[in-house]
């Protein structure tokens, strides 16, 4: 057995048996390993970002981490803009990076680069290798880390030499730290807040959106009449008929100071003080008022179902119905023009039941919530590192990790084009995904933050910066250049035809709504 | 003036005049400058592998900078892999990359990360701006890094309120530091090496491969009888009729080993000792022998072609005939079913006076120096970092630079996929880029790497990582669907209709190789 052999075999024992892969010469041995190693499936990218990506998505739905296989510090560069996102959902993945052999180095041969510094600013957690023989048990640690709550990013650089060189055994991962219970000084804070006066908001964030947090949650308010709210992103918020029905705080400043004007206690379960995505001249930064009081019940790392267990139990909600259950609703789909309103209606119209949502429709999906709350029951995933590319690459992981759930990815035009190889990775794996694109021909978000920041309107040269048109994409031919059946929606009855296209596939179909 | 404009101001002033960019939110004061300021010219990349390999391709054309724009950490890593190419190409770059304002970093909103950080591994220069009022300077100071010999990148990070904040003027940049002249004492050690007996290699890199140099150095290796050799990859070597015609040193260890194996004395202009690409079981990783002697006469940051004046002064070489001069000799277009010699010919036959060659062909490509060899004149681009998708991206950075001249990008299927972007790119600008991808359907080089690192034969599960097939990507669909024009080859005689076709463009044109 060789140091990759050991790798591949205690990866595999701890059930990371997903590799989202796009290899170079230093990996080889990790790839010669999967042919003597059982129960690893290694799923192919064209471009390190789908790879980063799909582990990003994979986690979100699996709950536990897969690994990538990346190919030195220029691999894992092309893969930080998606690990920034992963590590902003609170995603586990374990990074495998190749690197040259331990004497080579120096060498500086063409692809040396410093691959510890690039892993470090997306990564929890980064280790090189130093020996065959304690390749394993470095990947053990990895494996424990990327399991710790939320979910981290561990990166294991792997010279070559350690990849081909002898090892003897595999390794068990140390114990997965348990979720750190909430303090009883913290619950009384929240009961203090809830019950002191004044309107309360929970916020909420990570797993709080999901499962019996959520309907704790909801109890919580129905009880209370406390104000409930999500982040402006969510990694995995279960939404539809049936579950509580939390809304996310808006986008642009002004109306995320409005929502929470009224404010006076907010408690915040796995989320942040709201803060704006940007800076904004004039505008400020957080947008909570001064009389706002902050009260933290429980962080991403905390047992956030334990702590809000312990809050209902404090304040009597434990056997209250839930607020804001969603009435089992669709919108009819509507005729005619395209319009946000009437894209949003088809597709709350036409989403299956437990679906996965990848959002990254940025200024297009604004109003989506409305039209699919009261959709079946289904997962709705957002980009929460802002980098935009996320979206495939989230769908090519959230399917692989639930073959047996529609994926439905709502793309930007702008954003689909950084990630835009994802397409073939859905097509080689037959991956049951149907996509959205809003091709809108621009950076549509650009135009309103040019004007938000103080820059006023665009003239012809700025313009040129914030449009993608001359030459229009055409999205049915990339999908279908790349293997992806697709269609082509101008008005809202193709629109209709082409989501029930896409929801009766049982592959990957891709949509283009020229708006 | 803002901060933003002093900056655009203080390019522009510098003859910085094209910017390859992909901005958001926090360059948004930087693209509103644009309308302003006359003078320069943004060309947007839809990804940033595009951005930042245009600027590669661009310095080494024009021989000075441009300038990116890029947006926070996310958008600066996805540029990585393009900067690491440029930084072992020594192709200068100012880097301008939008940041939170200051104020705002410390709220960790979703984009937020460590861009110095991100930027460290592939910059030779990093500052974040600390003022609007001393933008500009700092651009100033970017500007002198990137155009130090041979060229550097300087990454520059600004703050969003920086480029929003007043400002008073622009800035001149300071004298860039001049190449540094050989010394005497080096001169003489090479006169030495030269002279001394035992086979003599001149070992040229940077711009030894370059108009008087490389001249100087065929008169050198007329006088004394030297051999000449290239590295593996050039950032740009003069090749064609009636020039200097010297071969690079091969990629395959043993092969290198071979052709450097009587090799005594070894003359380094602006190439480093020979190492192989990367290291393997058993093989060393430095190709020359224990008994050669290395001598630097110059870096590639000194001044290579005063080094070689000096040299050929010491030897009486100034006046004799430049050896290996190449004939002006193309072959014929051959006929049948697609070769690599028959594919050579081809392009070697029909490449115009004065083209630029960009060469990511990895494999396919092995066999393209003899056929082109006695072409009329051209330059002839590789990838100095390694790292796979800098092909296309420089051949838009090429282009821009050279609107005249027409550039001939020769692609792997694997290698284009990752910066398929760059079509669209070519496309808008109406470049004069004509692409031949060599679709082999796999990552074709990895199946030599494997077996040569000593992992054997790819069994099922390691072939799926090694080839990109299942679907096949349809290239002509691919550049069709990105506005650009595209045909596809089977034979040689389609082939050379194509490439016929191609050459006749004033724009871009894609030719699929169907291997």
């Amino acid at each position: 057995m060789n140091g990759a052999e050991s790798l591949v075999r205690t990866l595999v024992a701890e059930d990371v048996n997903i590799c989202f892969t796009n290899p170079g010469t230093s990996e080889m041995h990790f790839v010669a390993a999967l042919d003597r190693v059982a129960g690893m499936r290694c799923i192919l990218g064209l471009f390190e970002g789908v790879v980063t990506g799909a582990a990003d998505g994979y986690f979100r739905i699996a709950g536990k981490p897969a690994a990538t296989l990346l190919h030195l510090g220029p691999g894992l560069g092309n893969g930080l803009a998606n690990l920034h996102n992963a590590k902003k959902a609170g995603s586990g993945i374990v990074n495998i990076v190749g690197e040259h052999a331990t004497y080579h180095i120096t060498h500086d041969a063409p692809l040396t680069s410093d691959i510890a510094a690039v892993a470090r600013p997306m990564s929890d957690w980064v280790k090189t290798s130093s020996s065959s023989m304690t390749l394993a048990a470095d990947a053990a640690q990895a494996i424990s880390v990327a399991r710790s709550a939320p979910g981290k990013i561990a990166t294991l650089i792997v010279p070559a030499d350690n990849a081909w060189g002898p090892a003897e055994s595999i390794a068990k991962a140390p114990p997965t730290p348990a979720k750190k219970p909430v303090s009883k000084e913290a619950v009384a804070a929240a009961v203090q807040a809830i019950t002191g006066g004044g309107q309360c908001m929970l916020l909420l964030g990570g797993s709080a959106v999901r499962g019996r947090a959520l309907e704790l949650a909801g109890r919580i308010a129905a009880k209370t009449g406390c104000q409930l709210s999500t982040e402006f992103n969510n990694s995995r918020q279960e939404r539809g008929a049936g579950r509580v029905n939390v809304q996310r705080l808006p986008y642009p400043v002004d109306l995320g100071l409005k929502v929470l004007s009224g404010v006076r206690q907010l408690i915040l379960v796995g989320a942040k003080t709201p803060v704006a995505f940007f800076a904004y001249p004039g505008k400020p930064s957080v947008l909570i008022n001064d009389s706002c009081r902050v009260t933290v019940l429980a962080t991403v790392e905390d047992d956030i179902e334990g702590a809000l267990e312990a809050l209902a139990a404090e304040l009597g909600a434990l056997n209250v119905s839930p607020a804001q259950i969603a009435a089992a609703e669709r919108p009819t789909a509507p005729a005619g023009a395209l319009s946000p309103e009437g894209i949003a209606a088809v597709i709350g119209a036409h989403m299956p039941e437990n679906c996965i949502v990848v959002d990254e429709s940025i200024t297009a999906g604004r109003g989506f919530a409305a039209a699919t709350a009261g959709a079946p029951p289904h997962d709705w995933l957002g980009i929460m590192g802002g980098s935009i590319g996320f979206g495939l690459p989230n769908g090519v992981g959230a399917a692989v990790a639930a073959p047996d759930r529609k994926v439905i990815v709502l793309e930007g035009d702008g954003s689909g084009m950084y990630t835009v190889q994802a397409l073939w990775t859905m097509a080689r794996n037959a991956l049951d995904v149907t996509v959205l694109v809003f091709a809108n021909r621009s950076y549509q978000i650009l135009r309103g933050e040019l004007a938000g920041v103080g820059a006023g309107e665009p003239g012809r040269n700025a313009t040129d910066m914030l449009t993608i048109d001359r030459p229009d994409l055409n999205w049915v031919a990339l999908a279908k250049a790349q293997g992806v059946e697709a269609g082509r929606a101008t008005n809202l009855e193709e629109l209709a035809r082409e989501v029930a296209r896409g929801m009766a596939s049982k592959g990957p179909y891709l949509i283009e709504i020229v708006m």
